[in-house]
């Protein structure tokens, strides 16, 4: 039996096919909209069944719409009041409001709206650039999820380990040229490095986005770098790996 | 006009060329001898005119004999007497003595035989693994080599970091399970990693290998990862790229 889907567009809304289980999603265009990382972590991270997770800064909430099916309930964190409300929607379009809880507000004060060490996994796909590069974009909240206005990758790490049970995994996605930062922070954190992706464009081009994988607790060494995960074909197409994250069967 | 080498071989060992400028090694059978990791590494670093380098760890001195016609002096510096003899007569044997000065001792205090800052670039091949893992090799010079008997990861990035003029890079080859504790080692010596490339034995197949080289007192971040070095096409022979570094021309 298909369910029929309630949904009212605001303006600069769109309807998106997350192509996964029959997820929808709305993203409004002036807002971050999710990209290939989103997706490609949420492939990455390791989830076990009945695991509770927590997604720092989810925007649309897309990452917790494509986990549904493996974990039990997942705790959403987005500031932008504007995409947080499209997040409770998307949650309520799926009827997933019994997987997915969004809250709206600051993970850098994580500590006021959560206690410790509850989560067996935490995601983060957070703003790539420090504050001193690149172009702020002129849209407030694509900025904010672009460069590390209200968050650098230090605050979204520690909010990550203060969520984490002992063994807890904590992944995320970000640009190859910060990869020291990352790893010096998740240390600092007590998150030890256990799994390292990089993504390519193509098979002879340089990284240009990683996936990286931590224990909360963990010892450090023994990480484990896979093959590079290539985006397109000499010829442009998508690789059959990445079709698969779309098309799964 | 050709010189003509002169090259007295002892019992167990062997003399093997290196097809760069006509260089020529002595390795001893019993002992450690290189391989493709210091070749890769002698390509990887960058090394400027009229720098002078260290190599942590030198064994029979290939990589300075490799590095002979691009820095100004490099000091070698082996522990194990067997393979530091070698390491002399591998630079006699090529005429490299103005410019390679072998020095037989211990980089775990190194501030008993050089003052500090004096390098312009650190190469090491340091041993790979931890000694808890694997087993030891019963031939005591190889195991020394491969495990880390007499110098841990942070005994050499401390050595290399004590070497190094403000400015100076750091290279080393390693294992990629081990990049975690390798870019906090170097991070807690203040060097900050700047390049990172990894090896794989074929395209599909997992990394075996990174090159990594940092810049002492630099500022955390700016990484440049790079596409991978692929070793073996899928037939099995050596890709393009690595059979240029055997045979430039």
């Amino acid at each position: 039996m298909k369910k029929t889907m309630k949904c009212e567009l605001k303006e600069h809304e769109r309807l998106d096919d997350l192509l996964v289980s029959g997820l929808k999603i709305i993203q409004n265009e002036r807002e971050f909209c999710f990209s290939l990382d989103a997706v490609l972590l949420a492939h990455f991270v390791h989830v076990k069944k009945r695991a509770v997770g927590v997604d720092l800064g989810t925007g649309t909430g897309v990452m917790p719409l494509l986990l549904s099916q493996r974990a039990e309930l997942i705790h959403a964190i987005e500031l932008n009041s504007v995409t947080a409300d499209l997040a409770r929607r998307n949650v309520a379009l799926n009827n997933l409001e019994k997987k997915i809880i969004v809250h709206e507000g600051d993970y850098c004060s994580i500590e006021k709206a959560y206690a410790p060490q509850f989560a067996d996994f935490v995601i983060a796909n957070p703003p790539y650039r420090p504050l001193r590069q690149g172009n702020i974009n002129e849209l407030d909240g694509v900025a904010k999820a672009r460069h590390e206005i209200t968050a650098t990758l230090f605050d979204v790490v520690r909010a990550g380990a203060y969520c984490l049970k002992f063994g807890g995994r904590f992944a995320m996605v970000h640009l190859p040229e910060r990869l020291g930062e990352i790893m010096v922070a998740m240390h600092e954190q007590r998150i030890e490095a256990k799994r390292l992706r990089f993504v390519q464009p193509k098979a002879d081009r340089a990284p240009n986005m990683l996936l990286i994988e931590g224990v909360y607790g963990g010892a450090l060494g023994g990480l484990r770098v896979d093959t590079p995960l290539i985006v397109h074909e000499p010829d442009g197409s998508y690789t059959k790996e990445l079709l698969h994250y779309y098309y799964p069967k």
